[in-house]
């Protein structure tokens, strides 16, 4: 790759995704240390950024091996030489011949699932196809979504469908999505140890049947910032610590100056008398998440902020469509000439994951704040 | 392109966007019939199915040329033989030189703008350029968004700046898109009279001025089918109503039988004691688009059917997270026994405009709702 050069702001054509290298590097260095000080391997979840660029910047800090969302993603990271994979989605049966051609194509691919039908299914397909699968058990420790509890009878049944010449027992996982509905620093911390005990529960009940269940997997962004042991635990799982965004400033797990995604945006028109500034970003670009409308400080469609990162507190990101946004000033802001037309501005999303996979890349600024030409591809769709 | 060739449901790997033939025959036709009975060109808006494949469809039934909602969508097109477009975004001062490039290229491309600071940008950069650019003035006619009120001053000042070497005023243009927050007969016919009148009686101020305006655009969904008359208006505008949602089944406009697009999902487990049923089509599938949720009827995520297309009305789509939907069933229900692991559903989505933004393509059902080999790729990002 060609050294990255500066670039003009005019040369962007808006809507543009962009990255701050000092939140990031920030970012990047703060999880590992976590993960390091809590004595634990730090396997990324690459469905926030899915990108090579930024994976290889996970891995040279010492993150070892990715977590996906779909098998598309694992597809795109093994084709470009990542071999250790964790589908973290319960499978779907009918995607078990894909999860099998990765397999012996010599990725290193653990699967998920979460009840017996799904573990005899796998079971059952790897075995005639004469392959054998790694498979993790999904352990739910917040009711929020899959797995089993900690303490179900069906938990050493299904390690016990595992048990076969198609499959193998990697070990159990977990992800405490409920962590995002909390905001204080005592909920964080007591969601994460019922995260990190409840699974390490789980791995010793199935130990104690006779399962080997070599990892225990933990994670999700608040859950790891907050974390004060993981004793038990082998990996941590996070995502969109990468980024930041305004849900996660909310929760109180960063902080402003952590906020390293945006869209650039600029400024199409106004409607003086109602003070409202026109955007060439709307919910295409920010995407309809409004993860912070139930949190104490609400941002509409986004934080808007100068070109610079300055917030503009006087502004509010009210209402979006598809490719317009409607910013509302204060009333006494003459807008069109505070804003002029063609004004550039900076939009910190709600929720980083849903934002970035509107773009086909991500354009990096350099330490100054200003565009280079480096641009970092991502993958998107299925 | 090769004939359609049926295909098995296994085939495809979960989530897939689908088209329905009949409905979206039926959608199509409907439309250009209102624009031949009405007595205005049908100009659809693709920014809904960003899709050549439907395009030709549109313009074999009599639309004449394309709305767009970026250059990139522009350009797209006009790559592939589309020379008549419409860029109805007021377009930022920096995006200039990209649309004089379109033109420079033979593409028949007109603009948009709605204050004298934008027209006399548009005028001095085309001027300076050497090129001669069309340019459409937009109209406000019910407060939602960008525009001039039809009796606004600034209206002939727009005209006049117009009127040099670099630029020729195309016309006016509105888009009444507080019509998507009706859901009475009456209040739609008379939000589409008053986007007819405040549009015409914008032309005839600026022709009294002695202005050309040829043209008189106006459209959405909801009023263009809600319209008795155009008279005074050239042409139509519409873009969701290829596919309708269940946001168009709320506002009345159309029924359930009409709606063209779904996802396609697999079941991937279940939380029996709480009647869950978990999927894997998320909010990357679907969209975070709640636009039900102020409707009569709130659909959640969206409206889980059978593979044939009938109502589960059992299932409400609660909660998604970035590729897990949770669906919940009525008390009784044993999910589990009803639903079993690998169960394949459809999900019909609140806005078609956000769903199908995810997705790189859309996979054709045939008249008996199996699946083809038939997949239309659709264009995404800027």
């Amino acid at each position: 790759m060609n050294p990255a050069h500066p670039r003009e702001w005019a040369e962007l054509e808006t809507p543009v995704l962009l990255v701050e290298p000092a939140p990031l590097a920030r970012n990047l260095a703060r999880m590992q240390a976590r993960a390091t000080e809590l004595g634990v391997r730090l396997r990324p979840h690459v469905k926030t950024h899915k990108s090579l660029a930024l994976w290889r910047r996970q891995e040279a800090l010492g993150a070892r091996g990715i977590t996906v969302s779909t098998l598309a993603e694992a597809d795109h990271f093994f084709a470009h030489g990542v071999s250790d994979v964790l589908y973290a989605a319960c499978i779907a049966p009918a995607k078990l011949a894909h999860a099998l051609r990765l397999r012996q194509a010599g990725c290193a691919l653990t699967v998920l699932v979460d009840s017996v039908a799904s573990a005899t299914a796998v079971a059952e397909g790897a075995r005639a196809a004469g392959q054998r699968l790694e498979v993790a058990l999904e352990i739910d420790t917040d009711d929020h979504r899959a797995g089993l509890k900690p303490d179900a009878r069906e938990l050493t049944e299904v390690a016990a469908a595992l048990d076969g010449p198609g499959t193998h027992l990697w070990g159990v996982l977990t992800h405490a999505g409920g962590s995002y509905a909390l905001a204080e620093p005592a909920a964080l911390r007591a969601c994460a140890e019922r995260e990190r005990a409840g699974c390490v529960e789980a791995a010793q009940r199935l130990r104690a049947a006779g399962h080997e269940c070599r990892e225990v997997s933990v994670g999700s962004t608040p859950t790891a910032l907050a974390a004060t042991s993981l004793a038990g635990v082998t990996e941590l799982r996070a995502g969109v610590y990468v980024f930041h965004d305004l849900v996660m400033l909310g929760l109180g797990v960063c902080t402003r100056e952590e906020l390293a995604l945006s869209v650039l945006t600029s400024v199409t028109g106004h409607q003086r008398e109602k003070g409202w500034v026109l955007v060439d970003a709307g919910w295409m670009a920010l995407s309809r998440d409004r993860g912070t409308a139930a949190q104490a400080r609400d941002h509409g469609y986004g934080a808007v902020c100068t070109l610079d990162g300055r917030w503009l507190e006087e502004l509010s990101f009210r209402d979006a469509n598809q490719e317009h946004g409607i910013l509302v000033a204060e009333p006494a802001l003459d807008v069109a000439r505070r804003f002029p037309l063609g004004t550039l501005l900076r939009i910190l999303p709600n929720h980083a994951c849903a934002t970035a996979a509107a773009f086909p890349r991500y354009v990096l600024l350099d330490e100054r704040g200003h565009p280079t030409s480096e641009a970092w591809e991502r993958l998107n769709g299925w």
